[in-house]
């Protein structure tokens, strides 16, 4: 190994800087899409190309594990067992990018403007998972050492779920037990304010069917004579709330553990105006359960939303049918003590009770059921990030809740019995999961040294 | 004109049989789909082809009148004004041809197949057209003259209710003046049976447009905080209609003149099983408004039905979004009584009504409004019809309603003060409107043969 001795780790960062923006671009240009099997073997070869990465920043045992769905990239660093171990995580897979005609630039072409780099991916997750890797890099070619044995593990499954990762960690305990996860994909509060969170919502998914006539017809002759799909799929998805925004599937809330009040009063001291997010999705106003706060609802509350649906004739203008076929996508976020597989059942058996007369309705669970998450935030890991961030943003961290779904977190603590903390540095402005997302370039070098001093700092607090 | 003297008008038919048949071919392969507008100037395209059709049968004054839309197409024969005029109607364009995937052939490159030629827009209308054309090509070409004068008027926006046509009537009324319309669009009862319609339904189309957020956003860090727009048009499209299938929006049936007994018991001496209808369209059971039989729901009462639906992520997989937009198509057949007008300001105010809070919602009248039609069963035309119908089929015709749209009834009666009679040869089993549309070949000849005839018999009654 070429060492710059010359340099310190914050150095060497600098002066390859312009490297470390190239990589990430080529990086974005890896259409790494999980949820599309016409990418697959993008998925794996973005997989590949965290591997090389990895090699080439001095890490050991580098290896791709190929599974039924898409791969898993594990490398390490041990040099001493006396020393704690940290497995540093991230995924290397990407949303879908439609509607397509609202990005500004091509996805997958990325751009940089106004220091920022414009790509699917950028933010969630590829620029964030880069950044521990360049940290590393620029610890063992300067120093020659870190301070604390890593394990690094990437994922090209996390946006559809993670179906197979369950299966993998209880097949590898060895190979990832560690005292501590540290999680390269999230959000930082905004960008001059940190924070630490400690709990994030689980998610199940499902899509219903609804079947009519054998295919479509002309609604001047069948229309009144056969139940028409739509109408019988608008009935089913309006019968899943009540007028009060309630999820009003029988026994959805029944095992929701509520936050103690001391949890809600931490959370009620967070600056959110509901005027800030109205104004920022552009609403007249803002709805939901009713007797919660929007930020309640968007953390701690559970939810069910339809992401899409589809039916009859899309096209320009009208076409006279009586359609063969509805669909719809759902998704539900869930919180403590929620089970997963009994919502889903709770979920087919409201879908079958609603479903109208002369309709076959095929409702197919999704893979990838996640529980919801809650970590204490006095633990060591909560307390050595909240360190590094505080230098690094000259703030005490905000502690807060996210009500997005993070399933390595629940995983790893079912699996090999330690919590996660989150380490990353996107923004909530940077359209993850919608057109034109993009990643900051401070955000890296935060990111780079943020990581180097983390590593210190967690060989100090464990 | 070059006589064939030596041979009468069905020698005639029988001799250039292959020549018609190739004319079809070369009519379907024109895409005239004119709800899309790419398809514009191959909707132009056809009416061309049929003015040209026109001119080579012997008819005069063949003119392409251009319209804001698609345009019509005008000729006649008019040589004794002590005979009646009839109109005969027809349109070239056509519906459109998704879903694609389940065509067996590609829906403009027609084959033949089992006597039946295969394409979008063989049965509805090309199909049908071609027959009076030939017809009096046939005579004109043999005797050298008709039996009574005509006008052929043909029009190319039939498939999205004529926006332009009302106008057009108005202003051409000494044209387009005549003592009969004979419609060359529509259907028979069976192969071996054929019928006389006396009614059509009438019909008004809208789009709903439901705005959420500005765009899609993570269901994660949004689902539970803001309405979600395809809930939001659920509820709508839920509130349509109640549990007994009866349309739900205010004033809807208020106008409604129900047809009388005697006009119900003609309806019910039909042959018509629901239990063929469940089979022939595949469902477990058929539905609709409670009170009335199958046959009525299709023909004397009115509908509310969605033809199509899309928002949100569409592709394979889950994408957890709220989504930005979502929308609805929806088409209403009217019966006796019913103002359009009327019809589609009572939905807007329902769709006002049932707007959730948090989305703002855009509904979009479309063109094209049609009254329902009524004819008396024992008008001259119809006597004329089944007449001829009794000679081609060796069986009294039925007495039937349809409950399909032709906007040309209504509209030539309130323009000319004429009524319209069915003259047409496709049968329901073609798959108008859906994947797979097909013509009888057996009903070309019975077509010609049948305008021939008919000429004659129209000659001898008015």
């Amino acid at each position: 190994m070429n060492r710059e001795n010359t340099m310190d780790w914050q150095e060497y960062l600098n002066k390859h800087r312009d490297r470390f923006v190239g990589e990430l671009m080529e990086f974005v240009k890896i259409p790494s899409i999980s949820a599309q099997s016409q990418h697959k073997d993008d998925v794996l070869k973005a997989g590949e190309w965290v591997a090389e990465r990895l090699k080439n920043a001095g890490l050991d045992h580098v290896e791709i594990f190929q599974t039924e769905g898409h791969p898993f990239v594990y490398a390490d660093w041990i040099r001493n067992k006396n020393l704690p171990t940290i497995l540093i995580y991230g995924h290397f897979d990407v949303q879908p990018t439609d509607p397509l005609d609202l990005w500004d630039s091509p996805p997958f072409e990325p751009v940089i403007q106004d220091g920022r780099i414009y790509g699917r991916g950028a933010s969630d997750d590829k620029g964030n998972l880069l950044s521990p890797i360049a940290a590393v890099e620029a610890m063992l070619k300067t120093d020659g050492s870190l301070p604390i044995n890593i394990k690094f593990f990437a994922e090209g499954q996390e946006e559809i779920g993670s179906p197979q990762l369950p299966q993998f960690i209880s097949g590898h305990r060895d190979l990832l037990a560690c005292d501590l996860v540290v999680s390269a994909d999230g959000l930082q509060w905004s960008p001059d304010q940190p924070k630490i969170e400690i709990g994030y919502r689980g998610m199940m998914a499902a899509e219903i069917e609804v079947q009519g006539p054998v295919k479509d017809f002309h609604s001047g002759l069948y229309g009144g004579v056969v139940q028409n799909p739509i109408h019988a799929l608008a009935h089913i998805l309006a019968s899943f709330h009540d007028t009060k925004g309630r999820v009003a599937v029988s026994g959805f809330y029944d095992e929701v553990i509520e936050p103690s009040e001391e949890e809600k009063a931490l959370l009620a001291r967070l600056p959110v105006l509901e005027s800030e997010i109205r104004d920022h999705v552009q609403v007249d106003e803002l709805f939901g359960e009713s007797g919660y706060t929007a930020m309640e609802r968007g953390t701690i509350r559970p939810t069910l939303e339809i992401c899409g649906i589809q039916g009859g004739y899309q096209g320009e203008g009208i076409k006279g049918v009586v359609p063969a076929l509805a669909k719809a996508k759902i998704t539900c976020r869930l919180v403590a003590g929620q089970d997963p597989d009994k919502i889903m059942e709770a979920i087919r058996v409201h879908v079958k009770t609603f479903t109208l007369p002369g309709v076959r309705v095929n409702f197919m669970n999704c893979e990838g059921r996640v529980k919801a998450y809650d970590m204490p935030h006095d633990h060591k890991g909560n307390i050595a990030v909240s360190n590094v961030l505080k230098k690094l943003y000259g703030k005490d961290p905000f502690v807060s809740r996210c009500g997005g779904t993070i399933p390595i977190c629940p995983l790893f603590l079912d699996g090999l019995g330690v919590h996660t903390v989150n380490f990353a540095f996107s923004y909530e402005d940077e359209n993850l999961h919608s057109p034109n997302e993009f990643f900051r370039l401070e955000s890296m070098e935060k990111g780079q040294k943020g990581y180097g001093m983390l590593l210190r700092e967690l060989a100090k607090v464990f």
